[in-house]
C-alpha cells in the first residue's frame, strides 16, 4: 500500500505529494502487471518469464514518418527456470520492486542509490544480488523498456547537468521559478522534469536557444540575450543529459517553442544535434518523449570561417577520429538525404579543421550574442 | 578608459554596471602597475622584467597560525630581453591586457574564451601568441598570483558546477534569489561569486551542510532537510570548483555559518575536505579567500560501518592507489597532529574497504537525512 502523504504545497514537498498522482499510479500498475504475470504462470503450472524488448543495434531503426530513432519489436525471453537466465530474471524483478518502493514512498534516488537499495546477499547463499553498478545499470534499462516507463517515472534520476534562464516561469516541486530572475547562475535543470514535478506557469518566450557549453551560455546570459530576443536559454554541459532533453522536448511540444541549437563546428557538435533531434541509439526507447525532429542547427557552420572572417589562429585541425566520425554521421539516415547537411559535413572535411563557438570571441567578446546569433535568426539561416 | 556603462538594476545587467566598482578599479590599477613598470624601466634604460611568485611545491607551506596552505615568498624573474623568457614575458603582459579589456567592458569570459581573445599571429612573424590552451592556463595563474587578484576578479571564470538551496536569499546580478524556493534543481552556483556579483540579502540558516555529490544533495533537498534543520545545502559535484569554495568561504566568514562536510569514506572524500579546509597546493595563493580552517567533517567515518550496522554488501575494497593516497593524506601537516584523524584514516586502512554516502541507502532511502546527519549534528559528533 502506498504510504499516505498529505499534499502540502506551502511546505513544498511536492515530490512526496505526487506519490499518488496519475502517472505514478500508472507506473505502479505496470509494475504490478509484471508480478501478476508470475502469479498467473505459477498457478497455471507454467514457467514464469519476462519478454524484454531487445536494445541491440539491430532492433533500432529510423522512423522516417516520425523522424526519430525508435525500437523495433524484437524481444528476448528471460526465464526463471533456466540456469543461465534465473539471475537476470531475479535482478529484473528486484529492480522493479525497488522502483515500486520508491514510488510508493514518494521518493526518488540515483542509479547509484537504487543499486545500494537492492544490493544484498541472497538469504542462505553467498550470492550477491548485484556484483557491481555495471551489472545493475542495464537491468534498470530493461525495466524501463519493459514497462515502457521513463527512468524518471520509475523515480530514478541521473546527474543534474545543464541550466536555464529566460522568459519562462515554471513551478518546480511547488516553488515558482521565474527564469528571468535567476542571476548569473541560472536555474539548475533537474534530472526529473516530468509534469508531476515541473509545471509551466507563464511563458513569454518565442523560442529556445540551446547552446553546448556552460561557458557560452554564460556569455549569452551576461549579455541578457534572452531578454532582447524574448527567448529561453539552455545548456547541457556538452551532450545534454536526459533532464535537459526531456525539458526541451516538453517546452517544444507543450509551449510550441522552436528549438535552435548553437554547437561547435565539429563531429561532436553534429552528434549532439543529432541526439537532440532524432534521439540516440542507446535510448531509442525514449525517443518518443525526448527527440525533437524539428530542432534546428543554428551553427557553427563549416563556412563560418570564411563568412565571419575568422583568423587561422583559431582553427583546430581535425584528427583521424574526427574524420572517421564525420563520415559516419554523414551516413546517418536523417542526414544522408539532406543536401545541406552533406555539404556542411563535406566542407568540414575539406576545411580540415574544426571550430569551437568560443572561436568567435576572437572577433569580439560579444560577437556571438550581438552579431552571429541575431543575424542567423533574422535571416532564418539554419540547417534542419 | 573604461567604456561607460549605465547602471540599470531593473534590466539586471549588473555585471556590466559593476564595471566601475571598487574592486574592478583596484584590479585595473594593479594591471596598470605592471605596465607602468615597463615604462619606468624603458625610460631608465633598464631591461623590463616581471617578478612572478613561484607556484612550485617548494614554495608552498602550511601556516599553522592561519591554519591553511599558503605560498612562500620565492619569485621567478621573467625578463623581456632574454631569449628564453621573452615569449612568456609577452604572454604574461598579453593576459594582463586581455583581463584589462574584460574589466573595462564589464564582461567576463572562460579561460577558453580568454585564450581565443588573445590568440593571434604576431605581426610580421609566423609565431602564434599561444600555441594551445595548455600554454595559456599557467600564464593566467601567473597573472593571478602576480597581481594578487582572484581569477574571478580578472573577469575570468571556471565551469559552473554545484548547486545550493536553503534558508538564504541572495542577490545575483541584481536578481533576488530566494534559495528556499528553488524547486528540485536548486540555484546553480556560478563561478564568479564576488561581492560585485553576489550580495547576501537575508539568511535564516544556522549552518551549511556541504555534500560531495549532486545525487546525495538531491536526497537532502527532496526531504527538505534544510527547512527542518534551518540550514543551507550545497554540493560541488565532487571536488568543488572555485565558485563553490569561494561562496562557502564568504557565507562562513560574512554570515558566521559553520560548514559541515558530508563526504564519502575514502581518500578522495578526505582530500575534498582537506581542500575545503586548508586549501590546495595548486591554488595555494588563493587560500586566504578560499580555505575554511574551521570546516568540520561530519562523515562518513570509518567506524560507521559498525556503528550504522551496514551490511558487507555495500563495502568497496580499497585499491592500492587508495591505500597509497590514504597514507599520504595521513601525513598532511594538518592531519598529522590530530589523533582523531590518524585513527580515522588508520581505521579505513584496517577495514580494507571504503564506503560511499549512498551506501546508507541500504538502511533506508532517507536514513542519511533522517538519522545519520541529525544524530551527528545533535551529538556534535564530527572531526575537525
Amino acid at each position: 500500500m502506498p504510504r499516505k502523504k498529505t499534499k502540502s504545497p506551502e511546505t513544498g514537498t511536492a515530490t512526496a505529494a505526487a506519490a499518488l498522482d496519475e502517472r505514478d499510479q500508472r507506473t505502479l500498475e505496470r509494475i504490478a502487471g509484471l508480478a501478476d504475470h508470475v502469479i498467473t504462470a505459477a498457478r497455471a503450472g507454467r514457467d514464469p518469464y519476462l519478454d524484454i524488448p531487445s536494445r541491440t543495434l539491430s532492433n533500432v531503426h529510423y522512423n522516417r514518418k516520425k523522424r526519430f530513432i525508435e525500437m523495433g519489436n524484437a524481444r528476448n525471453r528471460r526465464n526463471l527456470f533456466n540456469l543461465a537466465q534465473a539471475k537476470s530474471y531475479m535482478q529484473t524483478m528486484l529492480v522493479a520492486s525497488g522502483c515500486k518502493r520508491l514510488i510508493e514512498q514518494g521518493k526518488t534516488t540515483s542509479i547509484r542509490g537504487l543499486f545500494y537499495l537492492l544490493k544484498h546477499t541472497i538469504e542462505g547463499t553467498r550470492e550477491e544480488t548485484f556484483a557491481s553498478q555495471e551489472e545493475c545499470d542495464p537491468v534498470i534499462e530493461d525495466v524501463e523498456v519493459t514497462l515502457n516507463a521513463l527512468r524518471e517515472e520509475l523515480h530514478v534520476y541521473a546527474s543534474n547537468r545543464g541550466a536555464m534562464v529566460g522568459e519562462i516561469t515554471l513551478r518546480d516541486s511547488g516553488d515558482e521559478i521565474d527564469c528571468t530572475r535567476m542571476g548569473s547562475g541560472g536555474y539548475s535543470i533537474p534530472s526529473i522534469v516530468e509534469p508531476s514535478v515541473i509545471q509551466f506557469v507563464k511563458c513569454n518566450a518565442e523560442f529556445i536557444l540551446h547552446v553546448e557549453k556552460d561557458t557560452v551560455w554564460r556569455r549569452f546570459n551576461e549579455d541578457k540575450f534572452w531578454r532582447k530576443h524574448k527567448c529561453i536559454l539552455t545548456h547541457g554541459m556538452g551532450q545534454p543529459p536526459r533532464g535537459v532533453r526531456r525539458l526541451l522536448h516538453r517546452m517544444h511540444h507543450e509551449l510550441g517553442l522552436p528549438v535552435y541549437c548553437l554547437l561547435d563546428n565539429d563531429p561532436w557538435g553534429y552528434y549532439i544535434y543529432s541526439v537532440i533531434k532524432q534521439g540516440s541509439i542507446n535510448l531509442a526507447y525514449e525517443s518518443q518523449r525526448m527527440a525533437i525532429p524539428d530542432a534546428r542547427f543554428l551553427g557553427l557552420r563549416s563556412f563560418d570561417f570564411e563568412r565571419c572572417g575568422l583568423s587561422e589562429s583559431v582553427i583546430i585541425h581535425l584528427t583521424d577520429t574526427d574524420r572517421k566520425r564525420a563520415k559516419q554521421i554523414m551516413e546517418y539516415p536523417w542526414f544522408a538525404h539532406k543536401k545541406a547537411w552533406q555539404e556542411e559535413i563535406k566542407k568540414l572535411l575539406d576545411n580540415g579543421f574544426k571550430l569551437e563557438v568560443e572561436a568567435l570571441i576572437s572577433k569580439d567578446i560579444s560577437y556571438v550574442t550581438e552579431v552571429y546569433a541575431p543575424q542567423r535568426l533574422r535571416d532564418r539561416d539554419w540547417l534542419d
